[in-house]
């Protein structure tokens, strides 16, 4: 087994307050203070170059650094990267690459504004790509779900301790093994939660074929594809489906849930990754 | 007063389905039938060169490109606009200005990925035009909102029919005079449908100064900087809010409602443009 990009990988660790207390007023003409969530902009710099600002709630900047740049396809592999320095008094990151990238104008001339919170651009031609990702066979076993798991996983979700409990406005999403939770993250676009799992998964060497996303956005395109692309064949949502991520994941062969909360959800697609243990029906039926 | 835009423009009509149907399971086992929300590219070409592919649902293509020339600063006037056409088979809005933009390439160089739904990209210097925005004085009858006609602005949202409430996983966004709505756009993303607004009003020579806007979607940064733009001075949303739209809403001087609903809502800032009417106190207070 390769040793983990994170042993050799230098990361800063840098740190900002994910709240900020503010004064509003009620409906009843009170006076009363509530949390919001962060928002600051991270520019990232390639080698010195400017890449793209991202507008972040700030909770674990480089691992978004390294996710953007992962689901972006800049870059190949986690060890062609140096380091990723974050300074929020600049709110910059700055990443130094081992080699340089090949194309790099090439590769972030075009421009496709997607449907997603966050980090609606996709450079290069993702969507091109889409049809080469492989995700395991739907008989592999730990590469289904069964509705037993899937309870798990949104028990799991609701005991998790967030930013959007204290604050709300953010988006959450985790990355499941079955229903243990491995890693979870918010941030104020879910495009940023999820590429901040995507340098999670990259930096530990962690592959996607037995694990489960759940995200509290949509499940739009660009979600679907990001997922594919990890090797993710499983998404579970608190929202709903739009046409794209529906097509897209069939295409491709993950299984959808969405409107998932306690007991709830609907199937979208990809049925034969899920061991069904339906409920008993409705009294009213 | 000027003759407005649509007098002048060509645009076209372009119309796809809004909603698929898709036959999905639930947590009883059962296989039912749901609507889903359209999700399409819409690639615009300006003069033949290409700008940038917006994920849409596809609901009003020919504002939704007008409004995004606009709030991304790439046209000055909707005079300077000849036509807009839509071609749904070939997924593109063609633009044809009367005299060429200026600076095209410089103006889309620069990349800002935020926080919205849908369209997070923003061209050029636009955060450091905000300060240039002037916003109708507080004084102003017009550019105010009492706590009455919010609760009208509430029960219209509540009663207009929308892809929403046939299919969700959509973003709405209406323009409202006081308690009266004048347009109301829905779109996967709520950067789209404000965009679409924006569109509109650019193409029919509306002012923003005694409108109030009402997103479905949270209150961050470019929600507010695109409403400055716009000169409409109210936020009204059902969502919450984040650290940079407040902070950016209390330097250009716009009232931000937040998770409004029914009788219930937050005022984060901008109080001297509310009239307040405070409900009774809480039974329990």
């Amino acid at each position: 087994m390769e040793t983990p990009a994170a042993d050799r990988m230098r990361l800063t660790r840098a740190s900002a307050p994910l709240t900020r207390e503010v004064q509003v007023r009620d409906e009843y003409g009170a006076t009363r203070s509530i949390m919001i969530p962060a928002e600051r902009p991270l520019t990232i710099f390639v080698d010195k170059r400017e890449l793209v600002t991202l507008m972040t709630l700030g909770a674990a900047p480089e691992l978004l650094t390294l996710g953007y740049l992962r689901n972006q396809r800049l870059v190949e592999s986690a060890d062609d990267i140096d380091s990723i320095s974050v300074d929020w008094d600049v709110e910059a990151a700055a990443v130094k690459t081992r080699r340089g990238i090949e194309h790099f104008e090439a590769k972030t001339a075009r421009r496709i504004v997607t449907t997603g919170c966050g980090q609606g651009t996709v450079f290069g031609n993702l969507m091109d790509e889409a049809g080469t990702w492989t995700l395991p066979a739907a008989t592999d076993a730990s590469a289904r779900m069964s509705q037993t798991a899937l309870y798990g996983l949104l028990d799991a979700v609701r005991r998790q301790e967030s930013t959007y409990k204290s604050a709300g406005s953010v988006h959450g999403c985790a990355l499941f093994r079955q229903q243990e939770m491995l890693t979870f993250v918010e941030d104020v676009g879910r495009h940023n939660a999820i590429d901040t799992i995507a340098g999670w998964m990259w930096l530990h060497g962690v592959g996607g074929g037995d694990k489960a996303f759940y995200t509290t956005g949509r499940l739009t395109s660009e979600m679907v594809m990001k997922s594919a692309q990890m090797g993710v064949p499983i998404i579970v949502s608190r929202s709903g489906v739009t046409q794209m991520g529906y097509e897209l994941a069939q295409r491709l062969g993950l299984a959808l849930f969405g409107r998932a909360t306690n007991r709830h959800f609907i199937c979208y697609c990809g049925f034969e990754r899920f061991d069904a243990e339906p409920e008993p029906p409705r009294p009213s039926a």
